[in-house]
């Protein structure tokens, strides 16, 4: 299971954009890689730490400079630096465990969005968080670790499609939070699949397990919920136009985004009182098993003990008991016996408890 | 029981704008069909895929294009370009988990709705996307397969009501629209009929199918408010004014619609809330059964415990037990045992266990 | 119980404004009556369907027309036309099952309201829709039956209150929506009656009834509260001056009336928590008798299965049983056997079982 | 407890403005006294209803007319006449159910209140309104009853404390708002206090009263909160400037006045939220306490079912029983139920059932 | 645990600005330090009362005026002249159980928060109130006890961090609230560290203990929750810069500071979600716990009555039973009553009960 909250710790008493990393340590080394093109050009290499600021920054081209491994906060700090980002944009990039923001500044805008990758072994997801940086021609992108989510939209650029390459760095920020999106239905897919396989499973059997299930699913729906939710206003006010960085093309692409992440939100809401029905069938189900086992000690108690007391009539040492000596005592008292318990069966029956 | 969402898997990594069809296979081929009248003329025919571009845009009549049928990608995406749809567009209406949205372009807008099916044999309803583009004189519907819904419409056109041909396509789309919610009405008349039977059922006898019942039920209003909740928004947009396409005196039935989706979302939360009630009484009654089950339990233990111990002493083999020898001893025993069992069956009911 | 909603399948399809009665026949026969007055002059009379084209809309006198009974299609469908009332208020009218709503038109503005009367009977309360037209000297209120709800205004007009009649139509209609909203109160006081009847009732003993009275409740309170709220916003509408056909010295009477519908639903609210409190109470107090129940079950049961065991121990036909020859054997058992059952006893008392 | 609500049948089908008392008669005569003061001057005396209209109002002081006890309607409309109060507001005066208000009219404002008075013999709070009328310099004050709760307040002036005394009618009207929200601590804190007494008592032992106790207490915080909630709309809306009548020098205390209502607020949600907590560890219990007697019932049969059954076995008559003759048969037999009585014993124990 | 709420009861009655203080004594003595820097300057030093009013006020340095212990009414109101605070300011700071609130004055504004300490002893955290008064280059920070919580901003201060103390007494205050949120973090992970643990107990073994845990955590997170929330429109307030104390520069500061509290209220929601959970898995499990303990004593129940009934009908005395004179009586009954046991045994295999 998640660890509910990370430790900040670490960061108490620090001054105001103190750049201290929260998460584990997910990679070693940071690695800084570059992609850039314009319609005619496309190239994706890996850069050293001093190539950043030697890069042509009046090219007419989109730059999309990829940050993976927040641990070494030098090169982080140095990056910072080139940038002339502000220390409390540094600070949120390497706070792993805020909520999706954007933050306007004078020359561009910081963005961070939660990334949810599905885990099918222990049927659980994981959340990474990822930071953007969005200049006038440039992306930085900040992850914890090597993703390989942004493949396609490489591929895309590669291959050349000149529609997608015309358009500017906003376009491309689209197209990265686009990709990250499309996996919250991947993930809600995955959910919605082990929600059914759970109610099929609750059909069929009531198993302490099941509630474990339940349980576990619903904090997941709590956590993705919690983690999507914010992005909702971080992509309304994108599209409000709030920015000059968002040009009025893109915006109609921002807005399609937001309907996509209010989508994913209804369906946390539906998944969420969906499990919530469950858990209601599960209790009540428990409840009916012990109306069940209740009503077997219940006939058989009531077959036997009055039973029991006639034989035990039978065994007392009394010396007068006239009906002793009547010949067919025995057979009539089977006869007695069996109706008694004939009796006691046909009054469950008719009130229907098998 | 509906999937909870429909797979998006294919959709991922892809452009934006590019065109998958998410649903189930309904229709193998696109069927395109025309409907065109103003106050005098009226024509309903198919149309080929060529037919399209020829179409005399200019003439002052009203044209509703429908599209039944998403499968067939090509043709979609060539009445895209006929059309010249924006891509995103064309994605929605290929979308059809997506959410009822009102997106406004230039030149036209797209809608999107949820139709609602009643399906009497399984006691369920399923739900249909329907998408429209509505430009200043012509509608493009698209649906995922043949539909009768909106033959009634078809047939007051076609019987020449004077005062519904005069007004444009605007008014059209209220129709179409309109007849969309009565449906709504429809299936909601359905389900608080079944719920009105599980609810007799339930003060009948108690069974486990109750729960699930109403647990299905549930559920369906659930998805319901889900589908048409995003409709308010959408009604309440074109109400507004926000756009020219909607002339004004359209407007007011455009208000009259939207109450009427209020008075739907009004209503599932009414059925929600009494099948919460019913939730409430089951559970209730499944406790008071129990009650009723550990009643007989401990009258019938509490009566002949106490009888059990006293035959039993009577059948001990110890040899001087003074009263054995009273002669009355066994008349004596009945008599005591019956007060016995008297007294704690009248104890029992003054305590109102029967 | 109440249908939860009227069918209206008769409805689907038709163009908009066709007039279709969705309610129960409650009157054969619309009846048309006609209040005049001026601060000088009182006129009560019953109208014909041509008086109503025939009447002086000049003078400046309040008209009042009363159309009871909305069975008959044709006549109706002829006032509208005399009045020249837009097809949707007409169909509104027709639709009895419709929220409260207000709509402004040119010349007139639409109301509608839930009058609500208690059936001390079967402790219900039936709803009916009242519908008014408010003209600028005249209102046409349209009602399913016969009701003499009204009765205390006309009295009070017919008495000559020479402050009341002064005021013009606006005046007369806040007066109208009083006394239906002086009725809520009626309901509620009725309600919080059966309310406080129920919670005696169930402090005394546990039935089965309790729990469907409360549903009973919660379910009247929670129509009370969907036919109600609506109200609030008509009457917030027409308190803010959104129409010229108010004036602004019946505002503030207006404004009050808004007041006490706001206490109505503060009040419905309250009664929802308290209902919402004596089902906890009453699951509760089913938990507590099952306990009780149990308790009697588990002290006879740890009582007599130990005694059993002993009597039957000196019951068995084994040879060598020592203690038999001892000649105090039989009241020394007796002895134990009380000291046992003491013990036993002294444990649950101690434990606060009774 | 108290009555859900106050009957107003009285009230029904009068002409608004009419004065009807909805309250008990919990005063017989009216009582009229005044308090009368500027910098330099105090004076207090009782008023009869003529001396009303001899009051000198252009003098510069701030006049307080105190009336007690509404049950004289005569007097009280003779009041409104003299005030030129509108009859709205004298129907507000009486009825004292309402929730708080305020209503602005020309020449003054009416304010309503709710005072919370706990009567610490039962437990429980009364609620008793309070009504003011707002000129430029004089409030007059309508209670039910003969109210000390304002001692304070006339102390202070009487005792000549300038600063208060310099400033006019609007500042008197804050002080007795604040010692009415005063008051309200008081309740929450005894309220408070009952609620951490019960607490410890649950822990203690489960009793049936404690959960009426809680079911009492959550219905007070109900009831307190629906008293208090209105008060903070009113004092937004004076503190907010909308009257010319509150001056600006005594906005501010007004604010603070509003921040204790929201306080107040806060934490009867607070209270509400302990008292939902209590009743789920309430429910809780007594559902281990049934486990706890299920435990006891179910150890004491299986140890000695087995046990009866065994000596049962050797009470047969049957013939031919060979272990019957072993000589050790009767120490051996005791020895084997004892192993299986402490077998059974030793299981429960590994199951921590004791 | 916590009292709910602290006594007012000394401040009824006493006119606005009564200086009251509501707290325990934890301070006999009140102690005033100040801190006062510029960029070249620093200078930490204790005050006394005298001082205060002879400080160079028109020197370009920042004042930070540290009072710590608020039982001493004398000082305090002293303070309260030389700085001209507002009486009801001053009755704020003394009212610690207040909720944060903003008041903006003339020349200063007035802040209040909550301090967390978390209590590692009995995992409970404690609420401090801590109140700012913010003028245009001096902070008055008022709390109830010493306080080290500080300690890192001063060292920050002393050891010369240009940057910080370039920027004047809105920085300084944003520091010190920062540190405040700082170690509300610390808070939420040491109760969600309790969570975990308690989650690892329940899963292991359910005891009484269990539930109190969980109580006692929801109360927590509730409290936590009231004592933060209204600091969010604090620095929401702060950060719109409502007022000319707050430099432009400082409001992005501000802002990231609403963020991280905003973090803390999403985090504190999911606390509360969590505990949810939690408390239906305990209740869960109680009930399936139950559902064992029935079944154990109804495998027993089940196999002994039978059986105890069979060895009682031989156990009678009755003279003509034809199966006794049967030579392998006994054998054969010993193999009935096994075969019974073991079907009863493979029946309650077979429904899964063990």
């Amino acid at each position: 299971m998640h660890k509910i909250i990370k430790s900040r710790s670490k960061n108490r008493g620090l001054p105001p954009g103190s750049l201290v990393y929260i998460g584990d340590k997910k990679r070693d080394k940071t690695l800084i890689s570059l992609i850039e093109y314009d319609e005619e050009f496309f190239e994706q290499r890996e850069l050293k730490l001093d190539d950043l600021s030697e890069l042509d920054y009046n090219r007419k081209t989109v730059k999309w400079i990829n940050v993976e491994g927040l641990y070494q906060i030098d090169i982080l700090s140095r990056i910072g630096e080139v940038f002339d980002i502000h220390p409390l944009a540094m600070e949120d990039i390497l706070n792993t465990d805020h909520r999706p923001k954007i933050e306007y500044y004078d020359k561009y805008m910081y963005i961070s969005a939660k990334m949810l990758f599905y885990n099918s072994k222990d049927n659980e997801f994981n959340i990474e968080q990822i930071s953007f940086i969005l200049g006038s021609n440039y992306i930085i992108s900040f992850s914890e670790r090597d993703i390989d989510v942004f493949e396609p939209v490489i591929k895309r650029l590669q291959q050349g499609m000149i529609r997608e390459r015309k358009l500017s760095a906003d376009y491309l920020l689209y197209c990265l939070l686009d990709i990250i999106v499309d996996d919250y239905f991947n993930v809600l897919e995955c959910i919605s699949e082990t929600i059914e396989a759970a109610e099929d499973d609750m059909i069929n059997h009531t198993s302490d397990k099941t509630l474990i299930t339940i349980n576990k699913l619903k904090r997941q729906v709590l956590f993705m919920h919690k983690g999507v939710w914010p992005l909702r206003d971080v992509l309304s006010s994108l599209g409000r136009g709030d920015s000059h960085l968002i040009k009025e093309a893109t915006e109609i692409y921002i807005r399609d985004l937001y309907e996509h992440v209010v989508q994913v939100m209804d369906t946390t809401e539906t998944l969420r009182d969906i499990l919530s029905g469950m858990m209601d069938v599960y209790l009540s189900s428990t409840s009916n098993r012990m109306n069940e086992i209740m009503k077997v000690l219940t006939i058989i108690s009531t077959v036997f003990m009055p039973l029991s007391f006639i034989v035990g009539v039978y065994g007392m040492n009394i010396p007068n008991m006239p009906e002793l000596s009547w010949r067919w005592m025995y057979p009539a008292l089977w006869l007695v016996m069996l109706s008694i318990a004939g009796t006691m069966l046909y009054y469950f029956k008719k009130k229907k408890w098998w």
